[in-house]
């Protein structure tokens, strides 16, 4: 019995789907691209801002972005779900791994795509 | 002082940021454009399986999902941390409307994008 | 007999696939999926520099870029030709399109979503 | 003075932009948003869909496909000519490359992604 947030949003989304016999959908291939889907309209509203006016949204953008946001924890619980990830674990493992690849000193202030480093 | 993982998991990340002076390049845009990279890479791993594959990965492609999602989560809760949303809140709300958009009694066993079931 | 270089691509394209058997996972579905995660390799190069630096590419991230819109390039012309869509003919369509929704004197100097116009 | 269809899009769609005012907005990293958002709405229509229902769009959702393929083709002419890219020069170079990543004897039937090959 677990109060974790995200175990307890899993399980509502998922009682959500079996409700509406949507399991039949839900295969990882569909979830990733309503995924992707989504995390797309959280472009779309930053696209023609510059990165200054990003950082102030307007309240009714803010709420929007909100919403999309949203979407794309749903989607992101619901295909991990599916998977069979548990998300925090992966993600603690994974900033391990960036911990090691981006050492403080060595990175400090450089904003660079991981491959490029090396060069 | 709370246990909830997902809050502890923006605390983590604000601090791996600030620890790397990256909060510079840290806008909500920046951040937008780094998710969805990640969800691309997830969709990825997906495109030339069937969905009948997708539900049942081989364990090396399995490991390599769950680094995607971890990704993605991270991108999630610090662009979500950057322009001042909680997560699970806006989760929240977000089901909500989805249950009043899609009655169990209306849409059970069918899959639609929203605007199409008012066609 | 065209000598248009976007017909010759089409062509060009479809043999590739026929000589290697690769019709049969060039769904539209598939292809959609494998075009997106070229687009996000294109934002890939794009995240971390501002939008003055995309203006004035170095020649190594030039060359690179150049490669992501061929991927683009190529899975757009493969997913229409499939899906039996003329991309010229639906491009001047919907530039016709947008030319009613973005008049002149109505948008000039400000980049808005198209729904925004109309707040 | 050409013919070519991708050229006379180019520069129909610099005038477009040029009438408006826009080019202060087209970034190469704007653009790319621009292009993905596209790209997603391409993949929106497919997310529920069978690859085999995919293939067989009702001509309803054909005609949308074929405005979303538009779209993505603006997109990705109007970033090329903004980073300075020749498309189709650079998808015949890209061709060949796959041409000697995917030789006919070795992938035929096959669908892996690249780095799979050598697994």
């Amino acid at each position: 019995m677990t109060a974790d947030s995200l175990e307890q949003l899993r399980t509502r989304l998922a009682q959500f789907a079996a409700d509406r016999d949507w399991d039949q959908f839900h295969s990882p291939k569909n979830l990733a691209m309503a995924l992707i889907a989504e995390a797309a309209e959280l472009v779309e509203h930053f696209q023609w801002l510059t990165e200054e006016q990003s950082r102030a949204l307007a309240p009714q953008v803010h709420r929007e972005v909100a919403m999309e946001l949203a979407d794309i924890l749903i989607y992101l619980v619901r295909t991990a779900d599916k998977v069979g990830v548990d998300l925090i674990a992966a993600a603690g493992e994974k900033i391990e791994i960036n911990e090691q690849r981006y050492p403080v000193d060595k990175v400090r202030g450089k904003a660079k795509r991981a491959s490029e480093y090396d060069r």
